[in-house]
């Protein structure tokens, strides 16, 4: 096991009705002007805005409000945030939506105290002072609500990238299982391969002797191998939402990732894929994950049998691990089919024409590879993304 | 799923050497003139104790010290430690040792900004005003690292009582697992018991839909499987010592146990053994959990059997659940006798004629009951102190 730190102070708030404790967390948390950053159409529609505001004027908090945050969310509206911010006085952003509104609430809280321009911090710029962001959940997917990450695209270029530091976790995070309820199938399931996939990213590594982190890996695994199908049997089962909502933060707050290297190669070959084709996040997780399992596999084909026998339940053939190994990634490709999600670019409606396009914008050049467990190259991203088509 | 808040925004330092940046920490977190306070010989002995002074100097932090903290820590020496605090004008404690030292560093952070008597915390009064405290841990046990609880005995009386309150959760702590590898066997296993315990605890609810704390708590379990006979066939295996002591965090920052109702009467039952003979907590519990397990086995014998099957690996009888259940004890039972833990009273060194002072010291009188899974009174308290005989 490496040594590491593991710092998570986001208060959490978890269960029914608990939006309209909002204004409550804000303030106890020290905000007075808040900017309330959302999306589109659904929070709307559902009352949840409405509601989210009538707990901050029962607590007396001014507040204006910036909606409009896409899927993938954009630079353009983070530079109208960050002046919003700094005209009004905010001194709290409340991001009410998915991983995107509050990805984008980051990006402002960032922004809106730092001089310069705030795509720095998307180049590598450690983000040391915000303005302070609090959370209203309304999909299970990202796991943002609790993590000191944010990923923007610029749309000079259509570039995605991330940002991190401490000072952009949230304070408090509501999380209501009910508000997960109206999502889509289509989007329940792909904020779900989210979710999977951020404890895959950290549970291939070359970190040997990590029995607890793995086996929590496997905890949060195996709870989403039960929960997801039944919600898409029943999008109104409130228990199996509830069990997978807090799945997805315990999946990226870093307690299955700490003491060991992780390594996100995935991500980033994904996030060519919904830069390209603004398709949604999980759905090309989908799509790149089984196939960058299929080409590392070799690199430890154990631990592949290992996720094969504890989470997909397949008898360990100890005479040919690697037979077990396949299995489990067979498993995966079927589960994700059953639950509606596309495993190739043809189901995904992404070309193989991209393909090019795709490894040029990830600007490994010749000498840069990206991944931990096993380093990837350009040309090897290119096989990748040609073992997904 | 119930509806739950979690909050664990302790700051933890985890590895080889961190001990080296205890300043470093209390700085960070704002202190400026330290308690120092620790048990006895070993961190003395270990050169601890100077390594921690080293760097505070190095952080020109002024400080004063407290020792002698016992197992199952004494009101006598907290009233000291408040009166220390107030005459030296102390902001942080740093408590250098195992759950017993911190235990009693927290009650002295709530006591001394406190103008009653520390007791009443003691007695159910939350603690909502503590000076900070921060924690160099020396044995992975208690889990007083990560929790906002307290455990002191008394001395009028030999009354062990709790008290909690987001005020004395630690601010950071530091965790070397190099440090628990001279611990003597004996030790090392009532640490690893306790651990094991505090997710038992939260393990057995009659809250249904659970499955991610479940899947949370099997996997605490499963290392301790793994690794506990590891540590006691090679004390200077670090690697199984690292893994112990992060499941012992995780296992009582209650990430394990939101959302569901807990338990706690074996907890209770055990303060009165360990009150009684100064016996350490974790052997206390290896005595009364497989007797309190027997006890309310009929509760849900399902639940009983998932344990059984998940962590024990016995091979789950469909025909009769019951027979999985009891085979899961008794697995249970031969993994502590196999660590050297004391299954009885005999082992332990507990008596029979003494039950009747432990119920009578329990407090119940006829109408109080402990616990939540099964409803604990006086006479089922006297029937599992005989379970344990």
């Amino acid at each position: 096991m490496n040594n590491f730190t593991f710092y998570s102070p986001t208060y959490f708030v978890f269960g029914r009705d608990k939006e309209m404790k909002a204004g409550h967390y804000v303030k106890r948390f020290g905000g007075s002007k808040v900017l309330i950053h959302y999306g589109g159409g659904s929070v709307i529609r559902s009352g949840l805005l409405d509601r989210v505001k009538e707990s901050l004027k029962a607590e007396k908090l001014e507040y204006v409000e910036l909606g409009g945050v896409m899927p993938n969310p954009r630079s353009g509206l983070v530079y109208e945030g960050i002046e919003l911010c700094r005209k009004e006085g905010v001194d709290f952003i409340l991001a009410v939506g998915g991983g995107s509104a509050i990805d984008s609430a980051k990006a402002i809280a960032a922004g809106a105290v730092y001089e310069g321009d705030f795509w720095e911090f998307y180049e590598g710029k450690p983000v040391e002072q915000a303005l302070k962001v609090g959370t209203v959940l309304t999909i299970a997917a990202a796991g943002s609500e609790g993590s000191g990450d944010s990923v923007i695209t610029l749309e000079k270029g259509m570039l995605k990238r991330g940002a991190s530091g401490e000072a952009i976790r949230p304070v408090f995070s509501i999380l209501n299982p009910e508000l997960t309820q109206t999502l889509p199938a289509y989007q329940t399931a792909a904020g779900a391969t989210d979710i999977m996939a951020h404890v895959f990213e950290r549970y291939f590594t070359n970190t040997k002797e990590v029995e607890v982190t793995d086996r929590l890996c496997e905890a949060i695994l195996l709870t989403m191998v039960k929960e997801v199908p039944r919600v898409i049997e029943d999008p109104d089962n409130y228990e199996a939402r509830a069990n997978i909502m807090w799945a997805g933060m315990v999946a990226h707050n870093n307690l299955v990732g700490v003491g060991r290297e992780q390594d996100w190669t995935s991500h980033a070959l994904e996030h060519e894929l919904s830069a390209l084709y603004d398709v949604a996040h999980g759905a090309g997780l989908a799509v790149i994950f089984p196939a960058w399992m299929t080409f590392v596999m070799k690199q430890d084909v154990n631990r592949f049998a290992q996720l094969a026998a504890r989470v997909w339940g397949v008898d360990m053939n100890f005479a040919d691990p690697e037979e077990t190994a396949k299995k489990g990634i067979e498993r995966f490709k079927q589960f994700l089919t059953s639950i509606g999600m596309p495993v190739n670019f043809r189901e995904l409606g992404a070309k193989e024409e991209d393909i090019p396009q795709m490894v040029k914008k990830l600007g490994l050049g010749d000498q840069y590879t990206i991944g931990s467990f096993v380093k990837i190259s350009s040309a090897e991203a290119e096989q990748i993304y040609r073992l997904a088509i």
